[in-house]
């Protein structure tokens, strides 16, 4: 675990396109193995059978040959937290009895063994661009495919543990930063409009359109009926309405009230760099107008790469690996604001 | 007026005893004019009379030679709120058809004509020292009762136009900043406390134990059967045992939980030097904290002085003539972030 420590996942980096408001696109595949029933139907044999089937497969394929295979029964549930944080497994894998995750270099690519489904791919980049994530994806799959006979249906497609993921068993997501849409309130029209188009969007940490820190994720709906390269393109060009829809507000914003916007702005640098205590959802909040603020070109000096890994590294088992022991809830409030100091400051 | 523009009255110069908690120590005293009836019952000839005979009077004293003597129908009514702003002249006196002010030298010595009563004279100096206050304005008493006469009764002493100023017709107090104390809501035992030894606490800015800023003002409640070095004596004596009280109670916050105290000190700080647009309340909220960490030497770098003149300069009148010109809300709540982020800048 320790070569993930004090430094964070590739998709990060802020080096795709648009990623001053596009964090990064994700795309993920749900497979299953032939003649073995799903995760939740699954004895514990079958499970072990899957680890075993993905074991042998995985060295194969060139995308996955150097990566880190680990059991998560072996790893302390600190660690679990620690790479649910960093977008690598999910809450539900770590309940699975033989769940296990696949970590490709910079974490660009994740495998989740015994999830819901058998098999859960994923690829994230930074930016807005899910056609690049998804043609990484699509090689690695039939890299794995050459080695493992997956449950498919000649009228379905990919059969898949829930129904809605049938097909494709594709999910594309991208992850928004959208603060000025917040601000006007336009985001209250988006999920109809984005519903209408065959999308979904939601607070990436929370619900619906209050979301922590103005994270919202784009996702499709649809797993059936289109190409995957169709439902990767769609949304592309929906996220890039989206985020011109944001540089505007933006500039409403600015039109309609620069110094309360500078105000907020500043305001919030000041407090990010004194505080001494300091809560998740005030830090997500505030470096949500952090972020806005460099966007806007009213502050300087801070990368957006910097803003990235703050979002990750502020979370509870970040801070407590970063401290080296487990913290109560003051004790990370403290250890979480000396961490933005020392980011923002330098 | 210009002359009182840009810097502000010596007894905010933090440079008298226990300056970092007492602020200043005022004496003021109640005098009318023989034969002419209290000002709210007189008439315009009776009104004029007294301003003629003070003109008279005030050059033939020492301390008042070359004082500004200012009638205050010849004056704005932003520079009569300037005046009340920096406590040289009350609300009632602009109300007054024949108020008249005289201004000694650093603002020490501050005279109101045609109050409630003919004259309130005070006195005003820094820190903890009601009695050299006392002694000085005692002897500008003396003065002017040289060339005026003064309403005096042989079996009550002075008379006074409100029945609660009979007798010394003197009134001593002392503004204090005690932060501590409101922090461990030891203030809230403090008014029965201090009425039972003859005086009042209260906010200084607003009303009872929720002052603005945690400033609070202690005054004598009698006037009538004390000699006015006792009324004064008692005030400083139990003054410095509420800043012991108060130097205690900081103690107290530090060993409760030395990290919330400091959060919120650099909180302030953060808050105060990069906000865009703040109000009068919150400014006053936030160089309250300001002031404590000075104190408990959590920030450095700021003087006591600084931070009062900052109290004065940041109200409305202080600011509108700072800008040169009549500002709305918005605009007052721009210009008070800029004085104080240079101010505490420097």
């Amino acid at each position: 675990m320790e070569k993930y420590q004090g430094k964070t996942g590739g998709w990060l980096r802020a080096d795709g396109p648009q990623s001053d408001i596009v964090i990064s696109s994700r795309v993920r595949l749900a497979r299953n193995i032939k003649d073995i029933p799903f995760s939740l139907g699954a004895s514990e044999e079958d499970l072990k059978q899957v680890v075993e089937l993905f074991q042998q497969a995985f060295p194969k394929s060139m995308y996955l040959a150097n990566a880190d295979f680990l059991e998560l029964k072996e790893i302390s549930e600190l660690d679990q937290l620690f790479l649910a944080e960093r977008h690598l497994i999910s809450h539900e894998l770590s309940r699975s009895q033989h769940g296990c995750v696949a970590i490709g270099d910079k974490e660009m690519v994740g495998i989740m063994i015994n999830e819901e489904d058998h098999l859960r791919l994923q690829v994230m980049v930074s930016g807005l661009q899910p056609l690049p994530a998804w043609q990484i994806l699509d090689r690695i799959d039939d890299e794995l495919a050459h080695n493992l006979e997956y449950a498919v249906s000649p009228r379905w497609g990919y059969l898949t543990a829930c129904p809605t993921n049938v097909g494709t068993g594709m999910r594309a997501s991208v992850m928004l930063h959208l603060p000025a849409l917040v601000l006007t309130e336009q985001i209250k029209k988006m999920p109809k409009a984005i519903a209408q188009l065959g999308l979904a969007i939601r607070g990436f940490y929370g619900e619906g359109t209050s979301s922590l820190g103005d994270f919202f994720q784009i996702s499709n709906q649809i797993t059936l009926g289109q190409k995957e390269e169709e439902i990767v393109d769609n949304i592309e060009k929906i996220v890039s309405q989206i985020v011109e829809h944001e540089r505007k507000a933006e500039q409403i914003l600015f039109k309609r009230n620069p110094l309360k916007i500078k105000d907020r702005i500043h305001r919030a640098y000041g407090v990010l760099l004194n505080a001494r205590l300091i809560s998740s959802n005030e830090a997500m909040n505030l470096l949500s107008s952090l972020r806005l603020g460099i966007r806007m070109k009213i502050l300087e000096g801070i990368g957006f790469d910097v803003l990235n890994e703050l979002i990750i590294i502020i979370q509870p088992a970040h801070i407590q690996k970063w401290a080296g022991k487990i913290l109560n809830e003051e004790e990370r409030d403290a250890v979480r604001a000396d961490i933005i100091r020392r980011k923002i400051a330098n």
